[in-house]
């Protein structure tokens, strides 16, 4: 096979080209890496719950054509000048929140929101000049995230590329670009709950098992699993989560039930729906005295938090994180590394797998709340 | 002089008849202590915000006749039965917030919120039997957080009183029954900024400079005051702050401004005003990534915290303390101790004296905003 290098790529990608409308899989043109870019080869990615939410931009700054998709895994095809820390046939995860090593955020021990390479929902270009790497029907295609991920070649900043050990299966890994890495590290690295502690978890998508892994890990002995959709509770057993609340099961709300059934509260809680009043519930559920609430969900953009200041005097904690806190380059290696040695049990988390070709089925499973994570294919 | 234990003293005491009317000093009767309760003699009191806010009455249950006061220091008169660890002589600082020893907060290393003797503001009777200690003109008076300082004589849990070295003078160390103490703690237990990092205080009262104290030991580089009323920054500057910020200064929020002065917000921020505008601005001024804010004020019933969630998932921290997590009866000894040995200076809070019959002066200094702590002597 020729040299792709220097020159651009056309490739297939699922283009989004309206709110809430099915991909379409379109012939796109993918120009090379620029300084301090990469080209990667995407193997495998997933959908998580922000692909949806901007995909539908219902409460969010609606911005098409674009090409989603975050969570993944792949191969370095070529390297963009000044990049000395990747090469081709490097294993990389691309991931949505960047490092680069030398903002304020990434020379701090506790913060991973690098300036330089921080979430951006509402770019679109790539940050060097500005523009899209992507062409279709003659026209610039919208970045995501500054990964775009449904596209078998994607231009990633090198600052958000994690490098992987070569031996990790990548259609098992790719979950930990996201999802999974989120959950985890909210409860590992942010509500650190103390062995034998009591946690509950908004919200048993990938990211709130995530928690209850992490959860699992660090020695909770009761784990309490909050969500709407009943549909969760049993998959969620895997995950060592044995009591089950929905909240629509009672009249009054349910952080009040949880204190109930508590003794006054939990240990700590972890939010993963990114609906408000599920966060203002994991917050008033723990306990006073100690209780830490972390939250994880991405609200939409209005959504408010309201709680009476008492709630914070009696000695709750309050806090969020991005990417439960986890730096990608630094510190995703460790996280892969753990599935390696098998502390962290990542099959469970895939309950579906599709080719590129049907995309719109991981949608529409998430739309209906259906299994876990949706590993995608691109070599169909 | 006869001995008046176990018979009911007749003393002056400091009676609040009404909401927001000068307190009068009448002869009160002060029932002995019964099993687990203590009568103290009180020698200094002062005043605080919090007996301000319930004498005013105007967003708190009113509840009158009523004796406030919760600041001060005295003298074991004499003892209740079970009661082991005080005995007649001793020195002692009454607290409004208790430790039992024995409840799930008092065993956790965390809280220092007594599920026994938890601050209760709308409480006008002891524990033990629903009844008060005091009666004046035929009828009893409440009394307020079972502290009641504003008498010659008082009843307290011996659970609420911390035992002093001797030696400690109690004309100073009274100030740390309660603001002082709660400020310095909820800077050097909750928010525990490092050396070198940048701290905002809101609110110059005494219970901000407490915490403006601790900034200082604790090595704060910057310490930044914000104060609707500038004629507290005189006054603050002997406690190391340098910067003063007035919100009514600026035409945007003061976190705004903070954040403009301080490359994108504050290490550290303790708000020690009560007003919940300034708690939401004493939030959103820490800085992404790593901030934590330390709520203190005793808000008004009605007040509501509202932020946006994605202030939150920016990786910031808010919490809040009562009596900066101190554990009264353990840990109140070693805040004396830093005193007596000269780490923590005291007297630069005590701006005025009065003598008891001149009580309303104090309140009448702190409704105007002046001067920092007053001392009322009971000995006139
Ligand atoms: N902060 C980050 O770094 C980060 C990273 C990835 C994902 N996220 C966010 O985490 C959240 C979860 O992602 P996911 O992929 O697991 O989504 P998901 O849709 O698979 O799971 C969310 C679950 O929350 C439940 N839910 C919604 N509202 C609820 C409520 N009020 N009470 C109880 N349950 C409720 C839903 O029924 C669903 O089962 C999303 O908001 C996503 O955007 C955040
Ligand atoms: N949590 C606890 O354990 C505890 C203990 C003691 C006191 N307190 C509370 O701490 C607070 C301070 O007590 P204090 O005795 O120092 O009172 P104080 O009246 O002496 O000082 C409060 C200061 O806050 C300023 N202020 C009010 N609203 C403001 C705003 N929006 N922005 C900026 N400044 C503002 C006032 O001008 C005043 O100088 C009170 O709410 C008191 O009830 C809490
Ligand atoms: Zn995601
Ligand atoms: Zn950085
Ligand atoms: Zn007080
Ligand atoms: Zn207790």
């Amino acid at each position: 096979m020729a040299s792709t290098v220097g020159i651009p790529i056309i490739c297939n990608a699922a283009v989004s080209w309206e709110a809430g409308k099915p991909l379409v899989i379109e012939k796109v043109e993918v120009a090379p890496p620029k300084a301090m870019e990469v080209r990667v080869k995407i193997k495998y990615t997933s959908l998580c719950h922000t692909d949806l939410y901007f995909w539908e931009a219902k409460d969010q700054t609606p911005l098409f054509p674009r090409i989603f998709g975050h969570e993944a895994a792949g191969i370095v095809e070529s390297v963009g000048e000044g990049v000395t820390e990747l090469k081709e046939g490097d294993h990389v995860l691309p991931v949505f929140t960047g490092e680069c090593k030398e903002c304020v955020h990434c020379k701090s021990e506790e913060s991973n929101m690098c300036d330089l390479l921080r979430i951006n929902t509402d770019r679109g270009v790539m940050l060097s000049d500005g523009r899209s790497r992507f062409t279709a029907k003659g026209i610039p295609i919208n970045h995501f995230l500054g990964t775009s991920t449904f596209s078998e070649y994607t231009v990633v900043h090198v600052g958000s590329l994690a490098k992987l050990d070569p031996s990790a299966p990548l259609d098992k890994v790719c979950i930990l670009s996201c999802g999974i890495s989120t959950g985890l590290g909210a409860t590992l690295n942010v509500a650190k709950p103390k062995k034998g502690s009591t946690v509950a978890i908004f919200g048993l998508g990938a990211v709130g098992l995530g928690a209850a892994e992490g959860a699992r890990i660090a020695g909770a002995s009761r784990i309490i699993g909050v969500d709407f959709n009943p549909n969760r509770f049993e998959g969620a057993r895997k995950f060592g989560i044995n009591e089950f609340l929905n909240p629509k099961d009672y009249d009054k709300p349910i952080q009040e039930v949880i204190a109930e059934k508590t003794n006054g509260g939990v240990d700590r809680s972890v939010e993963c729906t990114g609906n408000v009043d599920a966060m203002i519930s994991a917050f008033e559920c723990v306990h006073d005295g100690w209780g830490v609430a972390v939250l994880v969900g991405v609200p939409s953009k209005d959504a408010k938090f309201i709680t009476k200041p008492i709630n914070l005097l009696n000695e709750r904690t309050l806090k969020g994180t991005f990417f439960g806190n986890y730096k990608p380059r630094s510190d995703l290696p460790s996280v892969v590394d753990m599935y390696m040695r098998k502390e962290l049990e990542l099959e469970k988390f895939i309950t579906h797998r599709v080719t590129f070709s049907e995309i719109n089925k991981a949608f529409d499973l998430m739309v209906k709340g259906e299994g876990l994570r949706c590993i995608i294919s691109m070599d169909d």
